[in-house]
């Protein structure tokens, strides 16, 4: 990896030397040793992933560094699938959608004979993982739409209360990264405003966003079906979400919803995927100091390896290609190895 | 663009009773300065509006409170034209537009001998006036679309430093209600987020709401058009407006803005005419207590008077019709009359 410091163009050994010379460096020493034990990235280990979070908001937040950011201007925008939860071996929501087919079905009786619910009613995960774009946008057209956007609310909670990850057996809302929780968190706690930015549905977030990662919902962008607005039987006013794709935040799409619904370009981004590369080129090709930061998955004992760089294996499921990771180590963003670079993934481990 | 006019509020009328306007300036009236009182709403006279706002506040703020709400479900938002700032004769954004047209006919001449353009090229505002829906339409699409983001915003804010209003002769970000600002200064300080719903341009407004009421861009919302992602000649990403309406966020269109970039339903709204009419309406459906108050301009001396309730003849600008008066009365939204809730209208009276 390029060297951290000299991608965010500071020259960490003029700090040094400065510190040196400074009166109150036992002080200082003591803090560091303090910040060791309660700091705020413990679940992350020292190196150049931790580092680069460090460096780049002492930067940002320093009145008198020449990299200083506005509070108003902190925005920071983050991936969710593969970034701040587990992704693999299917997304969340797209479990969600084939959990919602046999009560769909149970309303809609014709459904039981039409593909592709048919083989979700059957069972068949082989079959299943056979299905095209085409089926797998049917059943998510069918499940997200058609109720009014408070059924759609209380659906996802439910479904949320019960449903289990297979692996871990525990709740999907368990398995958020720990690390990237912290650095949440700690952007926040320096004035930065976070913002998921999902390829996935927005709707679908926005449940529980506040709970899980303490984003509000208007802080949550991702794909969204247009709502309509209509008048209930008893005359109040409801919206329902229909089938048509209003924004699709994936790839190209995410800065494009980022300027639909922030209007200003993120100052620092966090992806791990091709779908998040525009995202990180356009936060990371802004004035000033820009931070840009890729989550690789090579950690099959504690979560799981995907991905062609480092040698491993490309899957569909959140494709961090080759030709991604050239890109980052030429364009200076920073890829966190989670093997190496999280000491801990999950918090209840 | 069928419904570009729709999202934009614009009707030939507005040029219509503009030709009329300009021409005839009525003499700026002088007003005494109020008295400094304490407390909030300090440009508010007591009275049934003021009162509505301190009772909500208080009422869901207060913990011990049964219509108490919780701090991150305080969402208010405010139509802007005839509800922050002067509407009449003419919304400012399209003022905006036509004095885009010389700039960009000197970069497409063509244009010069193409309608709309040689009308406005002429000055002629009588032919203006008689512009047809498709006219005004040509001229938002091709002054609002095909630059860069970033171009956009500089050409905003370079009109906006030199643009007046032709009555008060001052700049049109001068012209916002000093009564809405404490309002929203008020609700702000009692842990409320304040969001910006217009049906005109969510890009244009953005330029300026931070510097002019204190909200982010982030919590404008608007008509938007479509940004499409590029790479520059030199490589660097930009986002280019095109012209592909996204939202139309007038009428039911403003609930359905508020669902997709907020996804919850406000607290608190206000408005001034029937674009706003749905959004008020569903702020005021969601339980517990809610707050929807519109402002009625009938205040000919200070500002304008225009709408049929009281009399008042009717315009289309800023429509606040009988009926809508009638269900304003009938649903308990508390109507502003301009004339008798404010102390003061500007903040430089």
């Amino acid at each position: 990896m390029k060297s951290t410091r000299a991608s965010f163009g500071i020259n960490r050994r003029v700090l040094l030397t400065t510190a040196a010379t400074l009166s109150v460096l036992p002080a200082l020493a003591v803090f560091k040793r303090a910040q060791a034990q309660t700091g705020p990235l413990q679940s992350w280990n020292d190196g150049p992933a931790k580092q680069a979070i460090l460096d780049f908001v002492r930067a940002t937040t320093d009145p008198n560094s020449p990299h200083f950011v506005r509070p108003e201007e902190r925005i920071a925008t983050f991936d969710q699938d593969g970034t701040l939860w587990v992704e693999h071996p299917m997304y969340s929501q797209m479990i969600y959608c084939i959990d919602r087919v046999p009560e769909l079905a149970a309303r809609k009786p014709e459904l039981k004979h039409v593909e592709p619910f048919k083989t979700v009613l059957s069972g068949d995960r082989q079959a299943m993982a056979r299905f095209t774009q085409q089926d797998l946008e049917k059943i998510i057209v069918a499940t997200l739409t058609g109720m009014t956007t408070d059924a759609f609310d209380a659906e996802v909670k439910a479904w949320l209360a019960t449903a289990k990850d297979p692996r871990w057996k525990r709740p999907f809302t368990d398995l958020t990264y720990q690390p990237m929780q912290e650095a949440m968190r700690y952007l926040r706690a320096s004035g930065y405003k976070t913002f998921i930015v999902t390829g996935f549905g927005q709707d679908f977030v926005r449940v529980y966003s506040q709970q899980i990662y303490g984003i509000p919902p208007e802080q949550v962008i991702g794909s969204a079906l247009a709502v309509k607005f209509a008048y209930a039987k008893d005359g109040k006013p409801i919206l329902i979400k229909e089938p048509k794709l209003m924004l699709n935040d994936d790839y190209a799409g995410k800065p494009e919803g980022i300027h639909l619904m922030i209007g200003r370009r993120p100052v620092a981004a966090f992806g791990n995927s091709t779908g998040d590369q525009q995202m990180l080129e356009y936060t990371k090709a802004g004035d000033g100091l820009r931070l840009s930061m890729i989550v690789l998955h090579d950690d099959a004992e504690r979560e799981y390896a995907y991905g062609p760089a480092e040698g491993l294996p490309d899957t569909k499921v959140g494709t961090f290609t080759q030709a991604l990771y050239d890109e980052a180590k030429k364009d200076g963003w920073t890829v966190i190895s989670m093997k190496n670079d999280w000491k801990r993934v999950f918090a209840f481990e």
